[in-house]
């Protein structure tokens, strides 16, 4: 009898547990769909501020717009944490065309990739080679490449359900595109942008020239879709058919910069830290909303959210918002760097960094111990429709923290509209849909929430790291 | 050992039609992301031809356009079948104002509902008197009322995750509105437009007078959420506050329209019957994109998806585009009338009405038995990100076929920004993204196929219907 009772105080206070659980994820939705800040933050983010590449003024502005903030939160903390990043420019607008017939020329839709070196003063004029590839360039001999315009016009898979894996299918093409076909004497580089649509933005990214001398550093710029197909059907009609290009980006010094940062103090284990973050920087054609100005305010939201939700974390809960992800990740490696010299330990780290779309779960870097426990918190998230949970990838920015003690995670919203703006003017505030970031931030605050109430420690112990 | 030969036989069996099924979904579903229909037929109907609201020129041409792609596709019989709907018409744009200060005018964006009646050739002019929906108007003594215009200001319930609840939380005001306030004295109804953002696009839908007598039927119109927010400030600020509007809308005699129907007869069971569909009308303030020319489209490739995904169903597959679902019904009505005269054995109806969004499962009418038995298909869906399997309502279109041997289902695409555009002006092509469109095409089709390929006859024996 007293043990049937002991066995009924321990099922009720399971019960209790479980019911406060699911009431404070229904307060924390609530809040953010009623009364989120993330939507305003955003506007101001993307319509006062605008693009924010790393050592631009607009990145400047909004590390001392975001800092102000947090500090109108009521946080314990807010710091900046200084940090030396790249600075390239895009300078004048590029300017393209296809000699589509003798003296006829029809003008198409590029940009600079981030940290291609300029085209000469006259810009490069030559013939086109057509690649569907990285691979199938490098089958080249050395002389059919040699003074050409390389074309990288390997479009990606539509048929894959998550456009993440259609993007990393042919993401080499601009980022090593120009390095191979630098080494093969090539004069420049034309790459179909990595859009899923056929629309005339082109879209922009990072490239690498790896240990090119400067001499084999040729420029190498994005087309749109559409004219990518308009210059592919040239190039078949005319294998001879000449392209130009000018463009005018340069790299300057690296200078200083700031992740932005702030921090609930945890109440009884303030030494264990949970981040939870976005990075701060975008590309300098839109303004950067879905890419990342929604991780951003989603991330700056979370705190909110769980103060306003009456929930007094345990551990310590900092926002960051990373400078310079798309070229350089000076700023993840700070972060970590920082945190490894003061010996923080780190215990989950949540980045969303793959748009405001509506949120559909998370993919985890962790071990099968970890995640067996989070999915036990699956059945809380099902009113919200949050139904994906599973092992993979993280963000850029918190990769750094990687052990065998943080968890990381990464925010996975639904993904079909994410390459239509990605890394193009396109990505505007117009095209993030209110409800859809309010509910990706209540998503993260949850899972913030859960991680800051039961911790990882047990789990840990039993298991080692796998991904 | 014999007995292990069979159960191995056996097993390999199950094993084998898993593993088509789940070869047939993907064949589908690549067939729907790279060589879709949906997308190509949507833009002809939206933007060659536009709103087709019934009785309209738009609705007559989109009957024609329909009625000719299908019969393209090569199926077994494609033919329209007359019913008589109800021609409302907008004519002249409407006009209204606040009257902010003695003197000095606001315009305000307004539409007409569908379905009122004009106002006055001088228009309506009257003091507010603003409501939070039909149950606070019918708590009013009625002299409050009496030569008034009722403003019913409700909104949408912002923290419901399924927004279409939210719309079914207030949707009564519009629909009833006039119909109470009219019955109270009132001289005109002006609703909230219902939509969960802050904007200036007026929602029309439709009313009902009721059996109210022609003397007392006011006219009833939509307001913008920008404008019903300053509405009802100035309303506060100052209680004898007077709003002006004119409309010259009208309800003409019944003309003849059409359901536009194709068929693939099936292999075994020509006798069996699936339909899967949408309602080719729409409001006439878009071109109705979203509602309902996306699942018009879907269910046209529904067929065509099938066709080219070398799949020849065995029993008989219907596509029908229902005239009238928006202000009557009478398509819906009409398909089930002649179903049921002809003794038409229908199995299975589903309806896509929810918009060309993400899509994200189904909801099902239907009994226990059928519900365990679609649960089974639900990991096939996996690979596709569809979770959604509830039990729940389907479609209007459909639902005048629920007998106790017809299973419903409804497409529950992604809700987030289903009101941004429902009955507005803003229902437009470029808010339908091509792979969102494709994907519930194909997930419409995976259904149908497996509906198809395992009939419902056993579980209809097992149990009777509840819904």
């Amino acid at each position: 009898m007293k043990y049937l009772f002991i066995l009924f105080l321990f099922m009720f206070s399971i019960q209790l547990t479980a019911q406060s659980d699911a009431e404070n994820l229904k307060k924390i939705y609530s809040n953010s769909l009623t009364n989120g800040k993330s939507y305003e933050w955003l506007s101001h983010l993307s319509n006062q501020i605008g693009s924010r590449l790393s050592g631009s003024f607009g990145a400047e502005r909004a590390v001392e717009y975001t800092k102000e903030e947090l500090e109108k939160l009521g946080l314990d903390k807010v710091w900046l944490q200084p940090v030396m990043v790249p600075k390239w420019v895009r300078g004048l607008p590029e300017f393209a065309y296809i000699e589509t017939l003798p003296g006829k020329t029809t003008q198409v839709n590029i940009c600079a990739l981030g940290g291609s070196v300029e085209t000469p003063n006259g810009g490069v004029r030559a013939q086109v080679i057509e690649v569907q590839g990285i691979e199938e360039l490098k089958a080249l001999p050395k002389d059919k490449v040699k003074g050409k315009i390389v074309f990288f016009n390997l479009p990606m898979q539509a048929d894959l359900i998550n456009t993440f894996e259609a993007y990393g299918g042919c993401a080499d093409q601009r980022y090593s595109g120009a390095y191979e076909a630098g080494k093969l004497g090539a004069v420049g580089v034309i790459v179909r942008s990595l859009n899923l649509r056929l629309d005339d933005f082109p879209h922009t990214g990072s490239m690498t020239y790896g240990d090119l001398p400067v001499s084999q550093r040729i420029p190498s710029a994005a087309i749109s879709t559409n004219h990518a197909e308009l210059l592919s059907t040239m190039v078949a009609l005319d294998p001879s058919t000449n392209f130009f290009f000018k463009q005018n980006c340069k790299q300057l010094a690296d200078v200083e910069s700031y992740n932005v940062i702030g921090e609930i103090t945890g109440s009884e284990f303030p030494d264990e830290y949970i981040v939870v973050g976005g990075h701060l920087d975008s590309w300098d054609l839109g303004d950067g909303s879905h890419d990342d100005g929604a991780g951003v305010v989603q991330s700056m939201d979370v705190l909110r959210l769980l103060k306003e939700s009456g929930i007094q974390p345990k551990r310590s809960i900092r926002v960051v918002l990373f400078m310079n992800e798309e070229n350089g990740l000076r700023g993840g490696n700070k972060y970590a760097e920082v945190a490894k010299t003061k010996g923080e330990n780190h215990i989950f780290a949540l980045e969303s960094d793959s748009g405001g779309f509506t949120p559909r779960g998370f993919s985890f870097d962790c071990s099968d111990a970890v995640f067996n426990k989070v999915l036990g918190w699956k059945d809380l998230f099902k009113p919200y429709l949050i139904h994906y949970f599973e092992k993979g990838g993280s963000g850029a920015d918190i990769g750094p923290l990687k052990s065998d003690t943080t968890v990381l995670a990464g925010l996975r919203p639904d993904s079909q509209r994410y390459f239509d703006y990605h890394h193009a003017a396109n990505d505007t505030f117009d095209a993030v849909n209110k409800r859809e970031l309010e509910l990706g931030a209540a998503t993260m605050a949850s899972l913030v929430y859960l991680f800051d109430t039961y911790g990882i420690k047990a789990e840990m112990a039993n298991d080692t790291f796998k991904n």
